[in-house]
């Protein structure tokens, strides 16, 4: 590593702080909008973000980035602490007057597309803040999609190098691809917006819950403008319409992008995206049979509920329609494990994610396939494709990474005096950038509003590494990676 | 498969059976020495199982069989229902009138050295059928070690090939070697069981609870004869002394059958052994560090139960000293995510295993340093040995079935009603043969006689999935299996 690195490193995320602090102004416009004297804090929020930034980019001009391997991880981590912590300084100046670990944790959790809070009494909180918690959420949603289709597979991190885009397009040159992907990814992504914001509106939402619901939802974020979350609008076909769209944003973003934008419907045919909505379909009935017998609830409002809830959970976005934790036992271990699953490879979503469970399952059979017939041949598959040895291992480096960083977590934070069952699921849902966990502080109906400084530090540094898949953030605790 | 097979799985299982009913002459000995009149019961029990056995073996009476893959994983199934459903006649029959249910799952906890029990009021329960708990306990002790010595490696199942017998010795013949090494292994369990009796009765144990706890500490099983387990006898050296015997015997039998029999000491240098021993005593002191600056408990004694406590979990044995759950948050977190570790490779001690434990850790390190230098040559290590690829995916295929066999099991026992913790805990426990669980149904103060019999079912499923390293019980349940 020489100076020139950290310089152009140094110089991305300057330009990028930039784009924040100009991305302030719509919260303050907001406020300004609706009278609120907060309008100050997001301007002044924004020049000195701002003028930092400029300084910093200015003082790190240089010519074009080396890109190499080692820059790329250093990039994604410093990326992803600056958006972290220039996210919070409207949090901290504003008149929430929150401290410093729970504007940063906010932050996070926002730029993570998390969800969790520890703001309680939402319904009251200026709507310039509502708004920046929602505009963080969609960007960070932009952010981490970016990075799975252009940044990831280049760093050959968890797998991911395998949704590489489509085999067809290989041949184009690379920079023009990148450039026509960005363009009609960005498309994509706002017109999904603009169809859930107005769709929450048609369906009764007031314009400014549609447009803060409708950003969290396409980011999987969670974050609500309601301490009820979804439950404040007590309203069946808005539940319905936010699973489809929970729904449609943890499917591949590339393979939405080539089925939109040219219209191919062959795309569907990634075996992650039928894999990912069978057990989802399948998850949802089994909760909703359950809820209906155990709590007589009307099939077709058990039905509602259940999709919502399972949907909400596999995006890992994190609103809630109800405290689903009192449905039962059943729906308290389902909620707990579905915590781990995510969604698909190259969405917004977090979590182990369908594909490696795939390729897990498929590891399995395999494996017993082989242990009967030692010699026989027998290649992992999925869907067409034989998964060579090498993504076998980054999928497992991956898997047990995942649960030993969420055995080591729940330790540490039980060590901070939180029972078992809110250190275990406090820590997965962070790492999983789910949002809410279980039991009466962290679930449903509670938030993170009385959690420790200590504890929100460690929830955060559990949601940033769930965002950047593990990996890339431990490979730069590596001490060989320092070496020159 | 064809009919010589199960011909001679049949046999082989029969002559064990007439094994097993010889050995229900010692507690029919014992409750004729007491003077409890269910020493008929034993001896009716034995007359049947017996005569049963000895019909079976007559009628599949052949050559010598047909020794093969196919039939290894078929007799090793078929051995341990035979072995499980022969030990649940006794407590069927007995005065304590347990159901079929609770009989079969008594005789798995015990044959699979868990120590999970149904019944509730030991100290009133009659002499025999406690000594038929440790005894079923040592002889399902001396079978596993015997599985893991001569058939697992033969089957290959989950990385234990690596732990053949010393390079040394394999130009022996191979005949002659097992029988050599069955002598000294039996010859180590014997004395190491003695040591055990005598140090127990030592300290102050009745000959009759020196024995059977002996037999429990040996097998790493954990059935008491007081419901209050080690805490009935309230004594600190008592402690060290079980912690001192569980430790040796989750220690692999090779390397101290190696170690006593040849004197040589070299065999500790397997790497298992320094990381088991290494984690056991930082979780100990981390633990009673934590006991005595929460309950302000002398250090002394903090350290002297929290030793036996966590060599107690790691050992797979689950004796108690203490409700440790009421120690703190941190010690239930601890207790849980133990109950996953386990001991080392080849012991009476179930789990994960060090030896897995280090080898996914060196892989992970390796993937490491594999995505910043793609190129170079980095090889897993296990001490001075390299993992090969084949090794490494058995590992990994063990750790991820273990982890989805436990996410399945309690997500079926949370639909049978039982909460989060109940139901997550009681299957790893369960899985990992280790014993008591977390809450205040399974926990250490309370046992499994509330528990329905759907669930002790499903228990009994997991603790003998867990005994014979999953892989092994799942191969069967494959069609491929089937197909001849």
């Amino acid at each position: 590593m020489n100076a020139t690195v950290y310089r152009s490193a140094i110089n991305i995320a300057a330009i990028c702080g930039l784009y924040l602090a100009a991305a302030m102004l719509v919260p303050a416009a907001v406020d300004l909008y609706f009278g609120h004297r907060d309008w100050q804090v997001f301007l002044l929020s924004a020049m000195l973000v701002g003028g930092l930034s400029l300084l910093a980019a200015a003082a790190t001009r240089s010519g074009p980035p080396p890109f190499n391997k080692k820059m790329g991880f250093l990039l994604v981590n410093l990326l992803w602490l600056v958006f972290s912590l220039v996210g919070a300084v409207p949090f901290m100046l504003s008149s929430l007057d929150l401290g410093f670990a729970k504007a940063l944790f906010e932050s996070i959790s926002a730029i993570t597309t998390t969800g969790s809070t520890v703001i309680s009494g939402l319904d009251q909180v200026p709507p310039g803040i509502l708004m920046w918690r929602s505009l963080l959420h969609w960007l960070g949603g932009i952010g981490i999609v970016a990075l799975g289709l252009f940044v990831m597979p280049y760093l050959r991190v968890g797998g991911i190098s395998f949704f590489k885009m489509e085999s067809s397009d290989t041949n184009d040159k690379p920079f023009a691809r990148i450039a026509s992907f960005t363009r009609a990814f960005v498309l994509v992504y706002v017109l999904i917006t603009i169809a859930c914001t107005l769709t929450f509106a048609v369906l009764g939402m007031s314009r400014f819950d549609a447009i803060n619901h409708a950003m969290a939802t396409v980011a999987t974020g969670g974050f609500s403008t309601h301490d009820a979350s979804f439950g404040y609008f007590n309203s069946l076909p808005l539940l319905w319409a936010a699973t489809f769209f929970m729904t449609v944003c943890s499917l591949p973003f590339s393979i939405l992008i080539v089925f939109m934008v040219r219209g191919r419907l062959d795309a569907l045919r990634d075996p992650q995206i039928g894999v990912f909505l069978a057990y989802l379909v399948a998850f949802s009935i089994a909760i909703a049979v359950y809820h209906r017998l155990q709590n007589g609830v009307p099939f077709h409002e058990a039905l509602a509920h259940s999709f919502f809830t399972v949907s909400t959970i596999l995006s890992t976005t994190g609103f809630a329609s109800e405290d689903y934790t009192l449905w039962g036992p059943f729906v308290v271990a389902m909620a707990f494990f579905m915590t781990f699953m995510g969604g698909c490879s190259g969405s917004t979503a977090g979590g182990i994610k369908a594909y490696r469970f795939i390729i897990l399952f498929n590891s399995i059979r395999t494996g017993l396939y082989k242990l009967i017939y030692p010699n026989g041949i027998h290649a992992v598959r999925y869907g067409n494709m034989t998964v060579d040895a090498d993504l076998q291992r980054s999928v497992v480096l991956f898997f047990t990474t995942y649960l030993m960083l969420w055995a080591v977590g729940s330790l540490v934070m039980s060590a901070m005096g939180y029972d078992v069952v809110t250190s275990t699921s406090s820590v997965i849902t962070a790492l999983s950038n789910v949002g809410p966990g279980i039991g009466p502080i962290v679930g449903p109906a509670g938030n993170f509003s009385t959690i420790s400084d200590p504890a929100l530090y460690l929830l955060s540094v559990m949601m940033l590494l769930g965002r950047l898949e593990v990996l890339t953030v431990l490979v730069v605790l590596t001490p060989l990676f320092w070496k020159s």
